[in-house]
């Protein structure tokens, strides 16, 4: 049998296998899967991708994102036709008990990265492009099949842009463009030469493939993208959506369509047979030396009690500190580095700092993509403009994957630049990540320890940090474990507890030492671990104490005070909890915290307010 | 004096004013904003800009949107040298008390629309003109400044992508390409050519401004855009950060800072001085007449009890129903109209839906274009997808938005796709925007009515609704106030509270019945106003009943359960919730709901469990 021939009836397989998992499921996007069939078949199998389906985790095996991830039947089948995965095992798709899902998670063996929210997968691709050439400097490369309905994400654009800045030839985007998106055509259609304007104008080599189907032109483009130096390459291919069966082909109204068992019966027919135990084979991967990671001793911390440092800068330095010992450790920043003090790293390590610009979903992505290629990246830009990217951040779990974020600038006070700039909503949104570790260190000794127990335990974790200068208040032995917490005032007679971090820790010293002067002995908690919570010592304190008041600079929504409600909601404890709750505005740290409710004073008159208005309920 | 040598003192004025307010600030952006100053000017005084002052509500008036919004300063003396604001005010600059904050919010009386996240503002001034264009038809323009660093925001090239499709020609962005960003240059520089070439390759016409700070150049170039039909057009400036004192031209390290006093004088030695009581003139805008407001009264309701719907199909339904009752009401999607249900809207008044495509940023912040163009914008798409655009909602508030957000396919319920289009942290992401009014009603009638409510109340909204088919609950004239919530099931020996909304909602009542078949008499509360709370109902059952359970199909973080521990941390009830903790995968409903522990059958295990160890701990 020809390569021709062979190729062929390998794409005819994949097509029985798209619409027999689908219908099976009873549901999932066989049309869209149907469009990309030969793009993938000649990657895969005319000796085009390199990988060892044995040693999934190859240092130096291609890698292949389904950034269109609703494509997953095509996904799953290609790795059987690679004999990857039984045809038994993909027949189980979208059921409870299957590692095939829905949309691919790193459930999956092959998964590079999870996908399904449309628009994300090329960033994640620039970050394993950029690992591979400057960090690891090894060749492997990254291919990413994409939809034109997608490329209306702005995500995509920034992703382009930072490719062709960072000169990624060894990454290669498939652009599907099968003219029909989930409810109508595309703003394009099928005018290839838009998309290829657009492509080329931001920077991109680009190979049109005006017949989608056929394979020879198909496995030329990426013979050529192959030859191509100092530029990524977007293969735009036109395709049809359904293709394969005649009343599937180019036809609206299929999108997200399995068919059902008569529809199957009809488009089978249409579909060449072939022996189903036809299996391709993929080319191996290079091998080459991977780099042997140097380790040191990081130098020991070197801050006085009581000397003020923001906690922002105790990141610069813990990083530039480990970036030593982590010689994996890399750092993207979006724009901000000179705010975030990540610029701290970028003067002692500038091979593994990667300037992302004013991009922050491609950003995120490209960390995730960086840390599917073990490394570690820390990610950095204000609290509040992590926003900007949550989507990808609630997406990174399903990846596994390894990302450390950087919050700078925490709340009201930031002072005169105003609400934009402020992250109200941070602690909520990173606690909200599925398996995610989220700490708010109030000195800059514990703001070093946690970002050493960061780079020590692996998973999603999220660092906030403050602008402005705070105290140090911990000696240098002291130990911060995560899910651990401070009691940093404490006697046998203590009425109220408060319960602080960041800014307003300082800020319940203050008040704690003048509720004391009045007579009022008050335990104080830094709760520099969000999430895990160190609940006994909160029940401790919900014992031992009749009041409790969480103070943060924070919305109400899913921060310090509703975790630890909802931590003590077995207790019959009374919990208080103070945060920014007013509109905030530009002004003076001092006036914004007192502004909320959050100052020293303020903190001071509540807990006053909350006491004799308990104590006349207990009369 | 000639008009040029006018326009020029009036340049000079405004750059003192800069320097001077943010020297007395201590802090700002006087170089980015000094860059601009001859691009505004020309705007507004050389007759190209039509406003009246004394009405800046006025529909036709034009609109100035500051996408670098960080150029505040320049905003509000641009407005002093239109003799709208007082000098001594100006030099408030930033000061607690004042509405000339840091970013231009909705305080300060000419702000159009909050910025200063940046890479927003060119999306809300399509959503602006679009609304004159399509919904009004009244002819104003709308301008937007542009940075050249913020142009990396995907978000950008969304709305330019999304202007070009609607042939948006009352639109003109003015690109303020001065080369430096926050830490140092832009990934292009001052290479205008590659700008206009990627502006031009997303279907705009581009106007090249070689000289940035040529008045005339300036004004012709703003005429050549007025001229062009059917097409965005684009200025692209070469100028020059921190022009007119040369110790900060074209000069890195400047970003972000205010002079000091010293530097302050000697900065002004090298600006022209004029009469400071110099003033332009702006251009009246032409007169229209506003269309009439036609209402008339929506039909009625016609489910019957029982019957199976979807809450999406419920919300679909009311939007079609209503819009003869809002004749401002619009829809905006994100090509998922056949799936979120907005297609009814669409069928029925084609001319007030607009397809958004796969770009959530610029649908959000063009619905909150529309908004501030007193509009009722329904924004929808997928919980999860809304996501992308947190940046843009979090920012909506601080421009006094009217915005209702719908966001479907929420839970582990919608099975089979998977967790990346399952919203988990939705209800959380929403709660956090301030002010905002969060409803997951259960039936279809409820979610009618709370669409009727979020219609007659002002402000940012957010509505979740469910993919699979709800039995119908309540009757036709039952109402559904904002705040308050339904109690389903009560006696005066209830011993446990369910509360609960949306899909585990139909959970509770199932497993109420079977534990009130076991001998445990249950209350059941569905919580259809998330935020706000209804704390009244909430607290007669924590003082009539002795366990509270909340069950969610949302994580944890900012939930349903957290808000409800918050609420009545000053009761001694015991809570405990019940919500997606495990990591979601592919499945049907029931298996998922069940592995989730929030199926009818696992409420009932957990009720039993902790009246177990309750009693044990009473004994």
């Amino acid at each position: 049998m020809t390569q021709k021939k062979k190729l062929q009836q390998i794409s005819a397989n994949i097509r029985r296998w798209i619409l027999n998992c689908t219908n099976r499921a009873g549901s999932g996007h066989p049309t869209s899967s149907m469009s990309a069939v030969e793009l993938m078949v000649a990657l895969f199998f005319d000796g085009h991708f390199r990988y060892d389906i044995d040693h999934p985790r190859h240092y130096n095996n291609d890698r292949l994102i389904f950034s269109k991830g609703h494509a997953s039947p095509l996904f799953y089948a290609l790795w059987c036709a690679a004999d990857a995965v039984d045809e038994d095992d993909l027949m189980t798709y979208r059921r409870f008990d299957s590692v095939f899902e829905g949309h691919p998670t790193s459930r999956f063996r092959y998964t590079e990265a999870a996908t399904g929210s449309l628009g994300q997968g090329l960033s994640i691709g620039v970050g394993m492009a950029m690992s591979g050439k400057y960090v690891d400097e090894i060749p492997f490369r990254t291919y990413v099949l994409i939809g034109d309905s997608e490329l209306a994400e702005g995500s995509q654009w920034e992703a382009m842009q930072i490719a062709s800045e960072y000169q990624l030839d060894n990454l290669v985007g498939i652009l599907d463009v099968n003219r029909l998106g989930q409810r109508g055509p595309t703003m394009q259609g099928h005018n290839l030469n838009v998309y290829q304007k657009r492509i080329e104008a931001f920077g991109w080599n680009t190979v049109i493939v005006p017949e989608g189907h056929n394979l020879s032109e198909i496995s030329e483009a990426y013979q050529q993208a192959k030859r191509c130096k100092d530029r990524p390459t977007m293969i735009i291919a036109h395709t049809i959506k359904g293709k394969g069966v005649s009343f599937l082909e180019d036809k609206n109204g299929w999108h997200g369509k399995a068919l059902d068992d008569e529809q199957l019966k009809q488009a089978l027919k249409e579909i060449e047979e072939v022996p189903t135990d036809l299996r391709g084979e993929l080319k191996p991967p290079q091998e080459v030396n991977f780099p042997v990671l140097e380790r040191s001793q990081p130098e020991e911390l070197k801050y006085e009690i009581g000397e003020k440092i923001a906690t922002r800068t105790a990141y610069g330095n813990a990083v530039a500190r480990l970036g030593d010992k982590f010689s994996n450790m890399v750092i993207l920043d979006g724009e901000v580095s000179n705010s975030t003090r990540a610029e701290f790293f970028q003067e002692q390590f500038p091979e593994r700092y990667f300037e992302m610009y004013i991009a922050e979903q491609n950003m995120v992505g490209a960390a995730l993509g960086m840390a599917l290629r073990e490394k570690m990246p820390f990610v950095s830009t204000f609290a509040a403009f992590f926003s900007r990217a949550f989507d990808q951040i609630r997406m990174s779990p399903y990846s596994g994957a390894n990302v450390k974020f950087v919050g700078s600038h925490a709340g009201v006070e930031i002072g005169q630049d105003g609400p934009s700039q402020m992250g109200l909503e941070d602690i909520a949104m990173f606690r909200s990540v599925l398996g995610s570790t989220v700490l708010y260190p109030s000195d800059a000794v514990s703001t070093e320890r946690c970002v050493e127990q960061m780079a020590n335990r692996c998973g999603i974790a999220y660092l906030r940090t403050t602008r402005g200068k705070l105290p140090v208040l911990y000696g240098r032995d002291e130990r911060f474990p995560i899910g651990g917490s401070k009691v940093l005032r404490r006697s046998n007679d203590d009425q109220v507890t408060l319960i602080a971090a960041g800014v307003t820790l300082h800020e319940a010293l203050s008040a704690a030492d003048e509720l004391g002067r009045s007579g009022v002995s008050v335990r104080v908690i830094d709760l520099y671990s969000v999430k895990p919570l160190d609940v006994e010592t909160l029940k401790a304190a919900a014992r031992e104490t009749s009041l409790l008041v969480t103070i943060e600079d924070h919305f109400a929504a899913g921060g310090i005070g509703e975790t630890v409600c909802g931590a003590l909601s077995d207790t019959s404890i009374t919990i208080r909890s103070l945060c920014v709750s007013m509109r905030p505005r530009s002004g003076t740290t001092e006036q914004l915290l007192d502004q909320q409710g959050i100052s020293a004073g303020k903190i001071v008159e509540a807990v006053k307010e909350s006491i004799t208005s308990m104590t006349h309920s207990w009369q």
